[in-house]
């Protein structure tokens, strides 16, 4: 059953330019609200901070805020992320170039909610006074995180969770998050990562030849066969980002999130890589029924396409140009501490990548001067969940920094688990920070109360 | 002697549109920068938070900082706003049209703020972990209070005088300023007030024949002579606009802050004032020597020019521009509890005189989304202070929120009085709301390092 059935659909016009006057154009935001546990009379109020996807989909995968709603008989809201799904404001030319492109940013898309917000409050019988937590994961949760200290007046707390606001910069070491995923797959099974590790030179040796690499095409039963050493990085690239994402969705039971999966992942993953020892062809057989377990798990799938690696809900065009302007995440491999080949930081690359690409010259630092960086000690009541599966986890805040800008960490969750529907297979752990979470909640809810 | 010669002028490089990426342009920011009493190891950094106007002529006009920075030993910054002073995104085509003036707004004049402190804090040698104070006054007062809400991390408190940041939707009620502006004159001299408000009446009958416009034209000196009835309505606003800049700079000693003026200025005008029962022409002659006390208290002026009434330093253009976007301030007289002809607010008539003037249109309410209004008490480290004669107290704070955001009233205080320097005829209460203030500073300056 698709949760979305039991949700109001709505649009509202919002400026497509908050910080400009000279175009005054407006585009229609999309939200959901869910209103069948509120009871009016100024109770809370759930708010999804949208990402970079459409907001369905997020709306399907963020279950705990329906069980939150039950207990708290709070009303849901999910914002669509301009840009995203649906809340395109220019339509089909949304991405056509970098002066339609120009309004994507998370400020627009703070300002977006703040103004929605405001509208909801006055035009929502019995919900004035409604105080609002933003609830966001991943991109989402940076904005929840984000939401609250810029707008404290409009929420009255912020879930982030798994939210990177410190990969950014020199915050964070940038081989953290590849190490992350690279553990995850060593405590999955033995020779697994070193299996992983040692492919990418198997991978090398074949593609040194046409028979090579025609033999990989095969073997992965890749959509578009290999036709030079070059297209090997592609290759390379595409299974990299396939760890990377298993990482992610290494949940403790059967889910569908990027795709559908088994019970935790990566040891069914693991179970091909046993021995990193192998011949080439033998060892990249068995890395083929591991790539092959992520994306033909319903076994209906006749060609591996290497250009999609997530999943059709998130909108990777947009994201492309949101990491070449402001959210340039500095990472990095050295193959030692990480199962990659080693690939340093290269910003000017990027750079001339972006330009290429966008026209647009992206600027590292603008993040940590708009949003401060790890001096944020003066605001208050956000909760930093962080799964210890999660790579994004290397970027998160996992220390407590105040008595009201808590760290959570879940040692058996991957990315944003807690957000996640509760599940009888749940580990205790995320269960406890599920607890934690509405426990806060409950008190900024009755301090509001309290002040207002 | 100018302070300025004391000072380090210097430009940087900053990005035009801080909130967009498609246009990668630059302009050079000019601030000054005075460390004569500095001694470096990361003492403090007063900074002001440039608002309308050539930064020379505030850094001129607050020398309270000056007298602070000898008392912390800190350095002072002097901030210029961008499309003030010299500080022109595209030089003389900065006011050419609404596409050029697309980037002037508090959150951009922020955002360079924030830029450039970081700037400084890495390239200046002993100033890396310096504490840094936001100082302002009015609109750079209300600069200031925001930089420190939206940029926490950035500075550990502001000094928001004289700062009407509630002057906007329905927050205060519109009539309060010209109410205090009457009273001010009410205070100072017997039928003052009262002449004033038969002016208008006095001016109208005159203006109706040849004769009395000529009257009147020669009468106030003015420059040019006055040709309708309709030319009446600009001699009102005119002399309108001189009651309330007397108000604001209604200082106890002889300054010289929009005009070269005696202390207590409407006392001085007030003279002029005392029978308001006088036949039109009578009246008019003494509200003539009132004006002229302000407009030519030198005395080598040889006619009044109505186009003119604060000051050439204050760049007009701009904040007209600011004024039909953001900072929408609704005003409102009713002759009754006021001296003024009564005006309703209207909102719309400013739309379409915005619309006419620059082809954009006043969001009025986007100051408060974006700053919170009345609901600010989740922040910390402002003072608010207030003139009890200063018009723009209408919209000041002028109680206290919290521990830390405190408010200052000044009775005998005109606008920001306690931003200039010390002055042997500084009323008692301003000594005290200055010494207040520093102490505050030291607290946030204490706290600072022991966070850090």
């Amino acid at each position: 059953i698709f949760i979305v059935e039991l949700l109001f659909f709505l649009l509202y016009f919002l400026s497509v330019d908050h910080f400009g006057f000279d175009e005054n154009l407006t585009f229609q935001q999309r939200y959901l609200i869910a209103d069948q546990h509120w009871k009016g009379d100024n109770g809370p109020i759930l708010f999804y901070t949208g990402n970079e996807g459409d907001i369905t989909w997020f709306c399907n995968n963020t279950g705990f805020m329906w069980d939150v709603a039950e207990e708290l008989n709070a009303m849901l809201v999910f914002a669509e992320h301009r840009y995203y799904g649906e809340s395109l404001p220019f339509g089909n030319e949304s991405f056509s170039d970098s002066k339609h492109l120009n309004y994507l940013t998370s400020e627009q898309a703070l300002a977006d909610f703040a103004v929605l917000i405001e509208y909801l409050k006055t035009n929502i019988a019995g919900a004035r006074y409604s105080p609002v937590i933003a609830i966001g994961g991943s991109y989402g949760g940076m904005l929840a995180a984000w939401f609250r200290m810029k707008y404290p007046h409009v929420v009255v707390g912020a879930l982030a969770a798994s939210a990177p606001i410190w990969q950014f910069g020199d915050l964070v070491p940038c081989g953290t998050y590849f190490s992350i995923v690279t553990n995850d797959f060593r405590k999955s099974g033995t020779g697994c990562a070193d299996s992983i590790r040692n492919s990418w030179n198997a991978i090398d040796n074949l593609s040194l030849t046409d028979a090579g690499l025609q033999w990989l095409s095969n073997t992965f039963l890749l959509c578009s066969p290999l036709k030079s050493p070059q297209d090997a990085v592609l290759l390379k690239n595409w299974l990299s980002e396939t760890w990377v994402n298993l990482a992610m969705v290494n949940y403790p039971y059967k889910a569908d999130f990027l795709q559908p999966l088994p019970a935790w992942p990566i040891q069914e993953v693991c179970k091909f890589l046993k021995d990193p020892s192998l011949p080439d062809k033998l060892l990249l057989q068995n890395v083929f029924q591991a790539v092959n377990l992520y994306y033909n798990y319903s076994g209906v799938v006749s060609c591996l396409d290497m250009s999609e690696t997530a999943t059709k809900n998130l909108g990777q065009l947009g994201w492309y140009y949101q990491a070449c302007t402001e959210m340039v995440m500095p990472m990095c491999t050295d193959g030692v501490n990480d199962m990659f080949e080693p690939q340093k930081w290269d910003f000017d690359a990027l750079s001339e990548e972006c330009y290429r690409l966008w026209g647009v010259r992206p600027r590292p630092s603008w993040i940590l001067s708009m949003y401060g960086g790890k001096n944020i000690s003066s605001h208050s009541n956000i909760i930093f969940s962080n799964g210890g599966l999660d790579p994004w986890s290397a970027g998160g805040v996992t220390q407590n920094i105040s008595d009201s800008l808590v760290a959570i960490v879940i040692p058996d969750g991957a990315h944003h688990l807690d957000l996640r529907s509760r599940n009888p297979l749940d580990p205790k752990s995320v269960q406890q920070a599920r607890a934690t979470e509405i426990c806060y909640m409950k008190q900024w809810i009755k301090e509001a109360r309290h002040s207002h």
